[in-house]
């Protein structure tokens, strides 16, 4: 019992999760979820914890923001369906994507599509959906100008701005610089003068500097920055801009000991802002657009343990998860460092006594750890593995064909 | 036409596939490849290149190697089907890649199924099919005991071991210390003690020790060192090993300015451990495992640029392409240094000027680049881009559900 102390807590949102020491997602207990989907390994997505940040957010902005969904957190069909009912919009990056959000019943006037990349393919099925294009390639406004010829309407658009600013927010930058995304602040005016020219209808501005900010502080003054960015350019817009999308950057904790954002600051610096917009334009539609914030908590990874394995000391349990499943649990997406991602032995949940070992996944690879050296109940082979912070960019974002062992099916509970 | 010298040249077995200012791959003009296919992107693989390998690794190596593909660097069906007339045997690791193996008509004496995390169901299948199975999880040999009853059949064994050696011979390091894979060397004698009393077949050993070295010297000492432990270990065995697996390890050069791996060295030195190997055990079959050696060089990824954009003076070349189909070359799967794959402008391939272009995927993310500041042909929107080295850990080792524009097609030509 004396070592119970060394292991980590959860996530503190899940601590109210535990009964008869197995964790419960859903309320459900999760060995009996495992035997519910039939076959591990599996994401679930708490739909009530999704609910429950949507209204924490709600309340923590003003009735003038609008609060969209971006999809590319996670495309899950059921899981966008239950946000179509909490937010007020949808941001999409494809037109797979496109599909999944009218199938959602969301509105096509509340829908963006930004990327750098868009097909003309993409441009006419935007188009005819009516959803609004942020323009941000070069090439943009004349291809999407043939494709509101081809399919019989007129695009409605976005000026996506990469700024001038210098953005220090954390996590992803964005804007700022030399990108590959939006259209460079200083060349917005001669891309208004093209949108005019072609007779393309445009709703307003976008302006995305970075996401999964934990810093406040940061994420108020790159808001600020936007603001009198937005500001600028609605004196340059040849009507007033009926729409501003502020982009997001609302980040997670993934490691023990990272600090979780503090929402009421940040939701403060984005009605600081939305408040001077409204002040000169108070009829525009504001929007605050954010993937991860919304659903990244809500979701665990659970695998089963294979195999316990000791190897010159160091405890090994062999999982039938892996980074094919979720890559960045691995740390190999991306990540600079590596650090874990909270875990725990969802079947061993009571206090007791803990080791050290390490998670594996079943690849042949030394790249497919899920945790290293982590402090865990002691568990055995058929154990069930809970890898929180997994509601975003998990099962999506994985090379799923990687070893031909198949998708992780997903859940809504 | 002062600029075309900085361009850096194509891997050297390329050259000679240019014709009238345009890559050709298996012969076929890549623009015309395209149209064949009915989209961009998509992986092609040279069926050519492939066995031109295969051949030129036959000659450098003693009959008495097999040589065998592992299916985890490219589990493409047409793929595994051609090289199964090539090589000896196969390497799975996972139900999927059995399934493909025996579909491709190899004789299931001759598939070796490994894993660090194999299920209950796995097992039974591999031993249902009767292919060889290398043990190293600490529960496998009561559990494929179990498997080999309720199929009815003796299941056939290796016993994959970690070495006590510590190997450092560049690339990914998969023996030596404490691993999640196989059976540390010094744990093999109790191991082959329950192999006996659970009457499984005991083909031979496993030693895999590690892949992608460029370094024939360092492989020399890992092969030299694999050798002197399967003679202690054989030393071990109720009864004469009939089969080693030598591992792999040959690596392909992805960065420009990489030496790519000398051949005849590498070669050599798995013939001078086979030579001691056959001299103690005359009648025992040699494996000679590899993957990304085989196919690697044989594969392009190409895409195609959407938008050219100047941003603050840096050139982007837009493409439909990105790291959800091939992650590893966005430099985003578990590399510490980002380098780029070799790339060219596939349909501009005839001398002359040049840019730096940094050539971004369509994903709204930063991460989603191809090649950073490459010195590049200038290319327009429509312009195809190759990205060689892709024929392994490719198409499918990367996230091709991300972002939802789906995954690339695959061809064999």
């Amino acid at each position: 019992m004396s070592d119970a102390g060394k292991r980590p807590a959860l996530p503190a949102d899940w601590q109210s999760s535990v009964e008869g020491g197995e964790l419960r997602i859903g309320g459900i207990p999760v060995r009996r979820l495992a035997e519910r989907v039939g076959a591990t390994p599996f994401f679930a997505y708490d739909r009530a914890r999704i609910t429950q940040r949507v209204t924490e957010l709600r309340r923590a902005l003003p009735a003038t923001i609008d609060l969209h969904y971006s999809l590319k957190a996670n495309p899950m069909p059921a899981l966008v369906g239950h946000l179509a009912g909490l937010v007020d919009g949808f941001d999409v990056a494809s037109a797979g994507e496109m599909k999944i959000a009218l199938d959602a019943g969301m509105a096509s006037g509340r829908i963006d599509f930004a990327g750098p990349g868009k097909s003309d393919a993409e441009l006419r099925q935007a188009a005819a959906a009516g959803i609004v294009i942020s323009l941000e390639g070069q090439g943009e406004p004349e291809r999407l100008h043939a494709a509101g010829l081809a399919v019989g309407c007129r695009p409605k658009v976005l000026v996506r701005v990469n700024p001038a600013f210098d953005v220090r927010a954390g996590g992803l930058r964005m804007g700022g610089g030399a990108k590959a995304f939006g259209i460079d602040e200083e060349d917005v005016p001669a891309v208004l003068q093209r949108i005019a020219a072609l007779d393309l209808d445009l709703e307003g501005f976008h302006l995305y500097w970075g996401s999964q900010s934990l810093d406040a502080a940061r994420i108020a003054d790159a808001q600020e920055q936007a603001v009198s960015a937005f500001l600028k350019l609605a004196d340059l817009a040849p009507t007033p801009p009926r729409l501003f999308n502020l982009g997001g950057g609302f980040g997670i904790p993934y490691a023990i000991g990272d600090a979780p954002l503090d929402m009421a600051a940040a939701a403060g610096s984005v009605a600081a802002g939305a408040a001077r917009l409204t002040q000169r334009l108070p009829d525009a539609r504001l929007i605050l657009e954010l993937g991860r914030y919304l659903v990244g908590e809500a979701g665990v990874y659970v695998c089963r343990v294979l195999d316990r394995k000791v190897s010159r000391g160091e405890v090994f349990l062999v999982t039938d998860g892996g980074l094919h499943h979720h890559l960045a649990a691995s740390g190999n997406f991306g990540q600079v460092v590596r650090r874990n991602y909270p875990v725990a032995i969802a079947t061993r949940m009571a206090d007791g006594p803990s080791e050290t070992a390490t998670i594996a996944g079943r690849l042949c690879t030394p790249l497919d750890v899920l945790a290293r050296k982590a402090e865990l109940a002691v568990a055995q082979a058929g154990d069930l593995v809970a890898v929180f912070q997994s509601g975003a960019y998990g099962a999506s974002a994985s090379p799923a064909g990687f070893l031909s062992h198949g998708a992780a099916p997903e859940i809504l509970v």
